[in-house]
């Protein structure tokens, strides 16, 4: 089994899908691939039907969307809860992780995790000011704060154990420490930051920012 | 069970739900909610915790995305194969669903649902020349083509029986209509046009077009 993943500094979502094969268990290897050159392009285009990253190739096949890959580790790999076991929970878990999955448009556009390698543990950047990224913290803090308080058990995740979700939420978390953003000033009661820095602190992605920062990027 | 819609004539991600639900052979009332004034936004707010539709409001809970109300659908009715048995064909009826969920950007932005009413039989429009439309287009007619050549065992559909991948792309048949949108210019050896010219064919998608037509948009 191969994860084909873009570059780690940038990649969010080549990081989602990591997050979620390596909390399942699996044993798999990982091809990083850039997109700098034509040659590299057109390696790209090669391996991947929609031209996108991350791409699983498993016995012969290539599942390429990350959380079509989340929905394959999670029927393939049932002993790691990849999604809460009870049903509610569930359904509302895949809501969150299908609302980043398709949205958050201004934070994605204005907040990339290109430049100036945000993925890194110091705070670089600012955010600009933008009334649509605003109305997007603080909706993903009325929900970070809704589904931990609800379902979250005290824990550090929102739906209890750890979920597919939280490995989707991980980028965004790594965006807000880069952007240095205060989410108290978009509603946060402390709860939105506490869950930040638990998705910073997961050994899982420790491994993954370590092997980034490694990267030769000049 | 609830399922909120938008207006039919426009809101492809409601459409979306609604076939996967008719499918389903699931019981529900359809409320639709509409957002010109600002007393209908203000009630969508209230509806709706990210701000958008779908919702699907079920035993005192609310799902709020199109593909998570698709697997709650799945799980909740199994007798329907909304995903196809096959492992293999299911990870790859996810991973074309989901990049719909998350893609074909200038397809979205550019032939949108909204001006026109395009899910009218007539044509009334032509798709301006864009080269990420054009890029999108030729995508669509490779991963039909493969995926009904591979799996679509000489039915209508692509991965075998209906299944949610077939919902998704029903609003593109729509626009492929609309927009009068020759796929032949896009590679396509005559198996994409069928595959559009089944899903327009769906007596559910009829039904909806039905009811989105008598719709008073004055």
């Amino acid at each position: 089994m191969e994860l084909i993943i873009g570059p780690r500094l940038f990649s969010t979502w080549s990081l989602r899908a990591w997050l979620v094969l390596r909390r399942a268990g699996a044993v798999f290897a990982t091809r990083e691939v850039w997109y700098r050159s034509e040659a590299e392009k057109a390696e790209l285009r090669r391996l991947s039907p929609s031209g996108f990253v991350p791409l699983l190739k498993v016995e012969g096949e290539t599942i390429w969307d990350t959380l079509a890959i989340g929905e394959w580790a999670a029927e393939r790999y049932p002993a790691a809860k990849l999604w809460p076991v009870d049903p509610t929970a569930r359904a509302l878990a895949r809501s969150a992780t299908a609302e980043m999955h398709s949205g958050f448009a201004a934070l994605r556009d204005l907040c990339g995790m290109s430049p100036g390698h945000p993925i890194a543990g110091e705070a670089r950047s600012t955010a600009p000011s933008d009334p649509g990224l605003d109305r997007e913290l603080a909706r993903l803090v009325e929900l970070w704060t809704q589904m931990r308080g609800r379902f979250g058990a005290g824990g550090p995740w929102l739906f209890g154990d750890w979920s597919i979700a939280d490995a989707f939420f991980t980028p965004v978390a790594a965006r807000v420490r880069h952007y240095q953003i205060d989410l108290s000033a978009h509603g946060d009661d402390g709860t939105a930051a506490a869950y930040v820095a638990a998705l910073l602190a997961q050994p899982h992605f420790r491994e993954w920012e370590a092997a980034a920062l490694s990267s030769n990027v000049d």
